[in-house]
């Protein structure tokens, strides 16, 4: 019903095919962080990837695994915008053509970076209901194929690279969190450090105001996301059946935060670490924050989603 | 009549001497920026350095060259702030006392970073005079050693370790661009680079609202600064006689920027790099910006003095 999951090999090959297109992040750490929370983060700054994102982990494997005829009509896809700007980049990078369905209402930055890199952008309502009839109407025109922005295989499998490269780098990692939006970030990184270590926990990170994943979780049921009011604009999205029976299978749990903690996190990754992270990206450390006794003394990597801020538009 | 002018075998020594305590940053680099201006640049992160700035590595020095009984009655400064907060976290680290002369309209960043390393501030009105006559009355108070931000060997020697780690990682620099305040980095840095390298060119990168150094070096006369009034707050000193006799007897000549290019340049280190850039720290890149045609090519060093950013007060 919700397709076929990858299995960790699925992840290596991925890496490799990947690896000559992609950066290898760097893992940072906060003396004066770890000091306050009485923990000791790894942040996997994917803030520094290609595009500002993780995003162009699964892109790239995504174009990379069409057939030459499949891929010369084309690539489309709808997102409110790192996926964007990641097929963007990863269709150019093939010489390919780039479709991009986006809401009005994404950030300025991340359609100058769509429109930087070539792509053609149709823009639409900010609904996922007026995403899918355009994207229906542009695929119509073009034969381009649909990459979604997380449920998708390939998709997958080119996002569990960041965990993987985390735990190759900080094997004995007690805890990994990770964003949960669309889950497909998610999804990959529980795949790729359950597959490394089958002790570690894994956990999602959710703002309060858009926890379709914690409740679609708790409930054992798909629940689709409500309308969402949350500064993480990255985790806007509801599950997918794919990326759902990934998550209920494999997950430790999902802990939400208050979006007063996250513009807290966000500020302190700025002034502490001195590195830009987008809302989204802050959520994991906004949940340790408010879970610090749960994660006293422990050694806990975090996935820095990404790094795309309007600085025209900053919650402080 | 300007004092003795530091060897490379005494910077060598200095890197020695603070190595366990200072952190080695890392050098990034921005193919997207490197396309723009057709050159290719080496960004030291200075930003990443402790206390988030350059000023640790000139500060460790001095603290640790002192005497027992010196050490024992503290240290003292006057500094716009991250000269103070670096004193503050050196002598911290030596258990012995620092007592800060800090002029009111420093950056609130400043101060809260200088009292969370458990120093004792006085602050005075924002004039040279003013610094130094506070200062005087601290010193005669405690029997603190006065550390000079940049009219001091030892510090001097301690900031020539950054431009040394640079040429350590990338020999082949053609250029070492690095801004100019009071001159403390700027001698270091020519100092090193042209030992390791006597083909380099060095140059110094200065606010045209503040540039009080392009004209001394100009006219081989010492120019006091007038009242400054640039974004750039980390350059509003004036050079010292030490630092001038180093700065006229081995730099390459002295670029001065506008500020709307220093905002330009500090925002598009946020917004391409993802790592947060005070404004003094954005003025190298100015530089390169505005004298882009010259530099055509180049393999060129820039040296990013800190990060230190008051978030509530940004120029964009």
């Amino acid at each position: 019903m919700s397709g076929k999951i990858p299995q960790f090999s699925d992840i290596q090959e991925a890496h490799k095919r990947i690896k000559p297109h992609i950066h290898k992040t760097p893992v940072l750490s906060s003396i004066s962080i770890n000091e306050i929370f009485n923990v000791n983060l790894k942040f996997k700054c994917e803030n520094f990837q290609k595009v500002g994102a993780f995003k162009f982990r699964g892109a790239t494997n995504a174009v990379r695994l069409l057939k030459k005829q499949e891929a010369e009509k084309g690539v489309t896809t709808h997102s409110s915008g790192n996926h964007a700007a990641a097929l963007s980049l990863a269709a150019k990078q093939l010489g390919i053509p780039a479709y991009i369905v986006m809401p009005k209402n994404a950030p300025e930055i991340k359609k100058k970076a769509v429109e930087g890199y070539g792509a053609k952008i149709t823009f639409c309502e900010p609904t996922l209901q007026a995403r899918e009839e355009t994207l229906s109407e542009v695929q119509k025109d073009t034969g381009a194929t649909f990459i979604h922005p997380y449920n998708n295989f390939n998709v997958i499998c080119g996002q569990g690279t960041s965990a993987k490269e985390l735990l190759e780098e900080i094997p004995d990692l007690d805890v990994i969190i990770s964003p949960i939006g669309g889950g497909g970030l998610m999804s990959g990184t529980v795949l790729s450090a359950k597959s490394i270590n089958p002790e570690i926990k894994v956990f999602g990170a959710e703002p309060l105001n858009a926890d379709d994943a914690f409740r679609s979780f708790k409930q054992g049921v798909l629940i689709p996301a409500g309308p969402p009011n949350t500064i993480a604009d990255g985790l806007l999205t509801s599950l997918s059946p794919l990326t759902f029976q990934i998550i209920r299978e494999n997950l430790d749990g999902i802990l939400t935060t208050k979006e007063e903690t996250i513009i807290e996190a966000m500020r302190m990754i700025w002034e502490r670490m001195k590195i830009i992270v987008e809302p989204s990206a802050a959520v994991p450390l906004a949940v340790v924050i408010e879970n610090r006794y749960l994660l006293k003394g422990k050694k806990v990597g975090l996935i820095v989603s990404g790094g795309n801020v309007d600085l025209d538009h900053l919650p402080f």
